[in-house]
């Protein structure tokens, strides 16, 4: 039995009390959250987001970096006006190195990603400035307020970093 | 206000009633979701998540060119052995077209953004099919169950694409 069939049964009980038929495309809260894939992580649950609210973009580690195309649509076509970035602590692009990971795909798939920038992180303070950073200076991202969080997975709480 | 802090009184509710401090890492369930980061999607409600159970990917139009990285990581770095690509009815992606929408960014921040595809999409199904194929096709994804769905906005129902 695969995850999706189960998918497949869970997703019978949310269509059974959907009343969310009329929202609208854009975004109601005018936001673009931009935080990690992490199975830990819920963010609609921990900013208290529902349906409508926001866009959500989810990666590893949650970096700006990959999520310049997915912005620029969210500001130019659907009008989001802030942006928030949430890392979190024991993320799995801490334990990650690059040589060695691109070494580590290469024995397992045979497959050279030596051109793959796995964007690691080092330091959590860092990544998410970093990442502010880079948003803020790209020309092509629009002069918005940004901030920077860090989600705690053993406290559920997002605490604001200084950027 | 910005909507950042209004997250951050949001998330003193989730904190306290917060009792997922022991999660690990890894992806309970071994499934990577890839999906759109659209506002109406919430994907643990609609596919029946917990905390700890998945890594959910997100980015405009849930587009798998984009994913790679990610995907890499979730599967050798944390395990997973599933893939599910969702995209969904009414995507802000059916509505844009490259060359337009990039003299629309060109014309809105000076921007000359002409290295970058946009990943539109012109057909549901086939986005949806093409996604699966690029995965299923690239040598360092594994050979793993991937499947397609199509989110329908209107209903909260996850139709299958047969891929």
């Amino acid at each position: 039995m695969t995850v999706a069939s189960e998918f497949e049964v869970a997703n019978q009980q949310y269509v059974a009390t959907f009343d969310k038929a009329d929202l609208p495309m854009p975004p109601g809260r005018k936001v673009f959250v931009l935080t990690c894939m992490d199975a830990r992580l819920d963010p609609a649950k921990f900013l208290g987001l529902e349906e409508g609210h926001a866009h959500v973009y989810r990666n590893a580690g949650g970096r700006a970096a990959e999520a310049l195309r997915s912005l620029i649509i969210s500001q130019q076509a659907l009008g989001t006006e802030e942006v928030v970035v949430i890392h979190h602590t024991d993320c799995g692009m801490l334990l990650i190195h690059e040589e060695e990971f691109r070494n580590t795909v290469k024995k397992n798939t045979g497959e050279d990603v030596s051109h793959v920038a796995f964007l690691t992180i080092q330091d959590l303070q860092k990544s998410v400035k970093t990442d502010v950073e880079l948003l803020r200076k790209n020309a092509a991202i629009k002069d918005v307020p940004i901030s920077g969080y860090i989600f705690d997975v053993k406290t559920g709480k997002i605490n604001k970093v200084n950027v």
